[in-house]
């Protein structure tokens, strides 16, 4: 069998690597695809390791053992997020995103591949110390972002729905009211789709007072699982007293200025 | 400034295709980052681009001009295509998704991002050559797989909903009949969602009749936009009379077997 050089190896075992966030690859499939030994192998699993602290482009982890391996786990720059947070506030400044009621157009922002890859790259950078089993959204407009997040944490995601479908099997449906509007809301979930006893983060668009975010509280009580953390792209801080206190954002929102543009800045 | 040695940038500019698929990324980009001649560069993507030939991982394009440079366009093997798919088939089999009605529960492996992102680059690998503007589904569970195709492809994705919201602006709501159950529907989207003149894929979890697809064409037309393709996950061969021809799918499904399972096979 033909012997595959090291420019060749490290190329092909980053591809890899980067392909399957969290996860734990052992050597053995290394060795075998690329007919070398451990050694070799371990070498160029270094240099890899190396460019990626030198770049600030996330970390390879070593896990010892039988069932041991390497991994690559996402990490974002201070630099980078910051970069992006203010990228993100110009483009959710531009004036014709205003319609009618005073909400800012951000749907093509939360379906946009360019800017949802960041975005979920900011957040699970946030949780990937956290250990969840994961990822909780809401449909609609945050299921890209969530999905984002849990391809990089290497976790299930799980939606909640505002309706229920026969599709579902058995649901459990609660009733929620949101906190900037008072209004009685009712999200439903297989419960085919949530283990007993999961670690989750719940992922959103934006946030309001929180309602939402305390909804999927007692939704997930309701699976005798629980929430370990709250990320969303947008947090409203126009609104008052919010109902979840522990949670990270990405920008702050905060209404409409005399000028027409929405006023936002980064979180941090 | 220091200078980053082969290995180090092979595995960063691995990296940095990787993760921008279908984005040409000009040569200046690598020199600055590894103040490195141009030549040198090219020499390190010569080396990405057989390694990615060489086990069939995708292709590397070079795009030639002032505004040129190269791109990582996804690709997968047939041997992959077909072990995916007969994966896919044995999970769908497992005993345990029959729900009442005969349904597949299915929710869980449209949410999974080890299967997403294998099904994603299964169908934008089939919709490479077709140079799309947007990959367009209807909401909910087809999102993250039509997410990942539009990741793939470097295109926008646009969501199809079934009720509007005040956050959308101006919507285009229309009325569809689905094919199997003949039931009127409606689906809606917002006026700024899709540039007039757009090329789409519309990418959906399930087919049955196709009625979903044939309103998705309606829709389109109301923004003097087409569709250029079709690919689903899994395709009911059981219901016939296709109100659409040209589709493609990963898996054929036949219904529910005397012995309690489902009646699954690869497409091709």
């Amino acid at each position: 069998m033909e012997k595959i050089n090291r420019n060749t190896r490290i190329a092909a075992i980053t591809k890899i690597l980067i392909e399957n966030p969290n996860k734990v690859i052992n050597l053995n499939t290394f060795t075998e695809k690329f007919n070398s030994a451990k050694s070799t192998i371990s070498e160029d699993i270094l240099v890899i390791k190396e460019t990626l602290n030198k770049f600030n482009m996330g970390k390879i982890e070593t896990i010892a053992g039988a069932s041991g391996g390497v991994k690559y786990v996402c990490e974002i720059s201070d630099k980078d997020r910051k970069d992006f947070a203010e990228e993100l506030c110009g483009i959710l400044k531009e004036k014709d995103r205003i319609i009618p009621g005073n909400y800012i157009y951000m749907t093509d922002i939360m379906y946009n591949p360019d800017i949802i890859k960041r975005a979920g790259l900011v957040l699970a950078s946030a949780f990937n110390d956290k250990d969840v089993d994961c990822v909780v959204t809401v449909e609609t407009k945050g299921i890209p972002l969530a999905y984002e997040v849990s391809k990089m944490l290497g976790v299930q995601l799980v939606i909640v729905r505002r309706d229920t479908k026969v599709t579902e099997g058995t649901t459990v449906s609660i009733n929620y009211v949101t906190g900037s509007s008072k209004r009685i809301q009712t999200m439903s979930l297989s419960r085919k789709a949530l283990k007993s006893g999961s670690k989750c983060i719940f992922i959103d668009d934006f946030m309001k007072a929180g309602g939402t975010a305390l909804g999927i509280v007692n939704m997930l009580k309701e699976f005798d699982s629980f929430l370990v953390g709250i990320g969303v792209m947008i947090e409203d801080i126009k609104t008052p007293k919010k109902l979840i206190e522990d949670y990270i954002s990405i920008v702050k929102f905060n209404g409409i200025g005399e000028d027409g543009t929405a006023i936002l800045f980064p979180s941090k």
